[in-house]
């Protein structure tokens, strides 16, 4: 199976090639865009083990220069001393404006990839190969790069387009469970932002929270329909002036989990998993969605075996003034991302403390 | 006198102006260019101590609210850490994507300013307020921002206009003859590769050492014309695809006699004088330009007190693998710009090792 979903953005154009045994083809189909020398190839240990050689050797059959920088794995290498790393072997290796840096990892690898190149001779081109199927399905597309500091997730980062994003469905095969499940949580949110069908496949399957349940025609439908729904977005809004911040739905109440909790006891997914649970409370508070969709939205999270609760520990007093911290706060207001029907979300300023209040409550 | 140069990029509109008095309007002309709520002024502590009351009190008084980061002044402090101090001062004070970051000072706040707000919140506008008359003509305009990395200058950065230039020549009354000299190697530069009239007007003046020989009607033209210059030729290549590259003219012996000496013996317009006075040569040796021409060239450097010879004790042997490591370096070979006649430029990757070093010889 094999399909190319054409990303059109006023400066770059770029395919996201979604291919059964994909990366035996990265050398070639990177000569295809016109690349050549050097290669940078950004990963981590893991990852690196099972993938790292399949990757060199494609590269270097199709006459790349391959040099490598491995990283640790973890979110909390998300820093600045990271893109040192990757700088420091790019430079001592002689990289030009016309060398390539290639991401092998999930999302942390790929954002700070991406961010390297952005900043290496004031842009170099990146390729995003993601192994997760969160970097899959979001981080991977979008051109959205970047690190963490200590005051927030992703303060630090600018945009940079790849040049090709290689999603090969067989490296899911050694991706744990838990990965698997808060990658479907961006999929569940493109099901109901952007396209109803995506959402009735999802409520027609038995079982999503793991991949040997979904099985391999599903599973590239649910690639093709995510990428071909984040495409649609960024393409009709590049740098997040309007439209692209419905991509953040789940996001505000799930950035401010994952912050509280330290980045350690809630990973992306299953934030943005109780995130979307909570900001489709909200518009049913509001009136503006139905009860019954909701509901939906909850069984199909709760068969993906997401959580669907807020941690015990965590303090509704320290919500709130985390929300205000987010990089996504205008002049002061929260921005929250609602549905308004299965396949179409808006942004709204309008949600007021009291009710945000009063669904948390009912989530512990 | 007042001046407004408008650069016109594709996705980037924005002014350069050049006036008197200038800076005790930053704060009404950046509200009349959209912008209100948060600006980080980023500033060393001589200029700071010079101008920072002024810029401070102009930015209030238009109803913004202001933090400021002060950095050490010189090259050796334009590294990645000095973006970390400014990134610490955005976020504590919870800068969003609609605030402003302000650069009050020379190259090196320029250019690190305009880094830190590339990658900050994925990009958050700059306002240029260049210091020294080597920011006003050059570093200031164009959207080029970086650091140093151990490897090589420059070698971390990205593109980011800014959102306007604000020039005030007034504040060149504290800038040292030595500085001023070494702009006046930039503003040589536009007459040889781009403005004819420009370079007669240099040739003209009785003295070019110093600010007070040069005088206030002379000076304005020499900002005016030099900005024109790198507008028109920024505006026809923003990212460096073919044209922009003449305005390295002088820049890669410069850059390579500037790493050799660590950054410390030669500043950056020395060094540009320097490599305009090898590159006028070698054009010559390959019979390209007159000798004549050369000569002219040269004359104008003399009586700006540029140095014009090379620094003693550097080595020839250590200048062409230094030439080779610079980011200009496109598939292994040196590119150079070399002057066709007085007021227009070309690159070229056909001068051979030979010419460069019979004509380095010659300059101790």
């Amino acid at each position: 199976m094999k399909t190319v979903i054409p990303v059109d953005l006023p400066q770059n154009q770029y395919d996201i090639k979604i291919a059964t045994d994909g990366l035996q083809y990265l050398g070639a189909w990177l000569s295809a865009i016109g690349k050549s020398g050097k290669v940078l190839l950004v990963s981590n240990p893991v990852i690196f083990k099972h993938y790292g050689d399949t990757a060199i050797e494609s590269l270097k059959a199709a006459g790349f220069d391959v040099c490598q920088c491995i990283l640790p794995a973890g979110e909390r290498y998300k820093t600045l001393r990271s893109i040192e790393k990757i700088h420091d072997v790019a430079f001592t290796n002689r990289l030009e404006r016309s060398s390539t840096m290639v991401a092998l990892g999930g999302g942390v690898i790929g954002d700070m990839t991406g961010f390297a190149a952005a900043t290496s001779l004031r842009g170099i081109a990146v390729v995003q190969v993601p192994t997760s199927l969160l970097a899959m399905v979001d981080a991977s597309m979008g051109g959205k790069t970047g690190v963490n500091h200590p005051q927030g997730k992703n303060l630090i980062g600018a945009f940079h387009q790849p040049s090709l994003v290689l999603i090969d469905p067989n490296v899911l095969a050694t991706l744990p469970g838990r990965e698997f499940r808060a990658g479907m949580a961006e999929v569940i949110k493109y099901g109901i932002i952007w396209n109803e069908d995506l959402f009735d496949q999802l409520e027609q399957a038995q079982r999503l929270d793991q991949m040997r349940y979904v099985g391999q025609a599903l599973l590239h439908d649910i690639l093709k329909h995510s990428c071909q729904a984040k495409a649609d977005v960024v393409s009709q809004d590049e740098k997040e002036a309007g439209l692209r911040a419905i991509l953040n739905y789940g996001h505000t109440i799930g950035h401010a989990v994952e912050s509280l909790t330290g980045y350690k006891l809630v990973n992306h997914g299953e934030a943005v998993g109780i995130g979307m649970v909570a900001a489709g409370a909200i518009a049913t508070a509001m009136d503006l969605w139905p009860q019954t969709a909701t509901d939906r939205q909850l069984a199909i999270i709760q068969k993906t075996n997401l959580p669907t609760k807020l941690p015990e520990n965590l303090n509704i007093n320290d919500i709130l003034p985390t929300l205000r911290s987010d990089k996504k706060v205008k002049a002061g207001k929260v921005r929250f991302v609602l549905p308004k029907r299965i396949g179409a979300a808006f942004v709204t300023d309008q949600v007021t403390d009291d009710i945000i209040r009063s669904v948390l409550e009912e989530m512990f």
